[in-house]
């Protein structure tokens, strides 16, 4: 009369940081069997799962000898394998996302052509070689220049605003991105299934601080006018579809100051983006990654209360064990989750853990989220 | 300037089951080494935590040993060694909550004598030594039979109705609870902390199949008048404040006909009547837990929207490895919330899990637990 489920199946991660360490404490809901390969046995996610293989995820031989042993392998990363994915998902391992998706993404040039082919909209671009290559491309500045491979949390980004600035470019392909006058950025995560099937987080602000240039705090949703969000929602399925992938696809967006949105960046995994679904929304960005790697059912991507986030970034000038100033201060805050990712070692700029803020006055998270920035400091002695 | 929280606490607990595996999964929010005590390597709890040992907790000298190495101790059940967690409290382990508090929860006879002497409302009740000392309480029936040591989860309590009954009644010492005529079944959790300050947690109401005479679902917050929830309230500060012990109390309770409030029971730990708290309330039980045990403030216990709760329990007539019946069918429901305890093995009865639903209409909250109770089966092949 109705479907069974049986068996509990293997589910590999690759990758063992906070994205994991996420990923696993939901998985404690959900009938599978978690493993996790990763170089440090001290990582976030090490303890969490049933087994955890020390291992080096850009190695073929160390992804193929873990990806092997699942039945479904996903990413937390994307600095992994690829082409040792693709050689298990033709022995029949699920793969989410695709290695050919992954493919695209993991490296910036590629991702870019994508866009262009798929005639999505995104800031005008070049593909330089190196350096020098830059020379024929003043006319092209100002500019930011992306690493092909191998940039990660704002590393492998150089702003390059005149001539004198070429020399900070990188020597190695890159993407070359003409400046956009940006009145909002914005991500959408979209969920797809094997059926093709959809679903769509609201999408969540991102507010820069204006001196610093650092992203200051997220809220969701995003305060941007219906038809913003309309083209946005339709750019963010396109995109999704296009990979023609299952998975996870967390899209950045820039809204500029003419109401044109383009795409930034995506990312094919749970994204910092959504860290704030763990509480704000009925089926958060990780549980919905096991309903995909399980093939269970899509969930429910519906806010519960709008949300704000601040991410715990490791103080200038403190390196060395962790010290958490002010911790006490916000756990009195009303409304408040706070998400340690159990490292050790704090280092300037480091993401060492988030707090989530609900409430339905815009102006009062915002103020939480200004508060918890100023009270909670990730230090060291 | 701000408080500092320094290196992480080292905080043993003893037993892996379910609420242990839920403490673990808000564990690694919190800055916080992990210890787990119990027989099976297998437990839902054992490989989500950092330390697992292989040990009886019922034994003086493993809990000990297991103790000895930890910074504090808490419980997912009562019966553990007593006596070794006396002895750590003298060597100075702080013990959440203090083994003087448990050993008079523990023991149901002491439990209802506890509440006599602190004058707090409770059904009438006579202890009997052995099964022949019933024939002396013969003018005593109607009445409940609960094995002083040793009840959990349903088992060591029997109804006796009438003379002929006694012949079902446990031979040790137990309580004899005059029956009371019930309206409502109510749970109040209460968190205290070394200083003495209490939180509590909005009223759970337990809902009961009448053919049956089981747990069909919970409602938060509980459909009392303003009076009786005043009354439960008043009696669960009291009793929580009078066991002179930080932790979490959750405090079954009986409201009758006349709208008198009666203890049934005491439960000195994180408790089924809380596994809403998760989703639906800003700190949940388990939070609360791990800012008792690493003396941190207490969290916020209101309640983000109402809640029902349904216990997955392990259906009549199946044993051995579990197969969920209709789990797509629940994971398409919205605002639904599946929580499986990673049991390989079902049994008649055996709590497998529970499904948490949010919603701001009790009527709603009603027919989805009663359509999960019929779409979500734990069964065996």
């Amino acid at each position: 009369m109705y479907p069974y489920f049986c068996a509990m199946k293997k589910v590999g991660i690759l990758g063992g940081g906070q994205l994991g360490r996420m990923l696993l404490q939901e998985a404690a809901n959900f009938p599978v069997e978690t493993w996790v390969m990763e170089n440090d046995p001290e990582c976030p996610a090490a303890h969490l799962c049933q087994h955890f293989v020390v291992g080096n995820i850009r190695s073929y031989d160390d992804v193929y000898r873990f990806g092997k042993n699942c039945d479904a392998l996903t990413i937390e990363i994307e600095s992994v394998n690829v082409e040792a994915l693709e050689q298990l998902e033709k022995e029949g391992v699920t793969i989410i996302p695709k290695p050919a998706a992954l493919r695209i993404i993991k490296n910036k040039i590629r991702q870019k052509e994508f866009y262009q082919q798929h005639q999505l909209p995104t800031a005008a671009f070049r593909t330089v070689e190196n350096r020098s290559a830059l020379q024929d491309c003043l006319d092209f500045l100002p500019a930011a220049m992306k690493l092909g491979e191998g940039g990660y949390d704002g590393k492998g980004v150089q702003i390059l605003e005149k001539a004198e600035d070429i020399s900070l470019g990188f020597d190695a392909p890159s993407v070359l991105e003409k400046k956009v006058t940006i009145d909002k950025e914005i991500a959408i995560i979209v969920a797809i299934n094997a059926k093709g099937e959809t679903a769509l987080y609201p999408p969540v602000e991102m507010i820069f601080d204006p001196y610093l240039n650092l992203l200051d705090y997220q809220v969701a949703p995003a305060d941007i006018l219906q038809k913003i969000l309309w083209r946005a929602e339709a750019i963010a399925i396109t995109l999704a579809k296009a990979f023609q992938s299952p998975g996870l696809f967390a899209i950045e967006l820039f809204v500029d100051r003419n109401g044109d949105v383009l795409i930034n960046e995506t990312a094919p995994r749970v994204h910092n983006s959504g860290h704030h679904t763990i509480e704000a929304n009925t089926c958060s960005q990780y549980e919905m990654m096991w309903r995909l790697l399980l093939d269970l059912p899509l969930g429910n991507t519906a806010a519960l209360l709008p949300a704000s986030l601040v991410n715990l970034i490791g103080e200038k000038g403190h390196s060395g064990p962790v010290v958490y100033t002010g911790l006490e201060e916000v756990l009195k805050m009303d409304e408040t989750f706070i998400h340690l990712y159990g490292k050790k070692e704090t280092r300037p700029g480091r993401k060492m853990g988030h707090v989530t803020i609900l409430g339905r006055d815009r102006l009062d998270l915002t103020r939480k989220a200004q508060q918890v920035k100023r009270l909670l400091k990730v230090e060291s002695n």
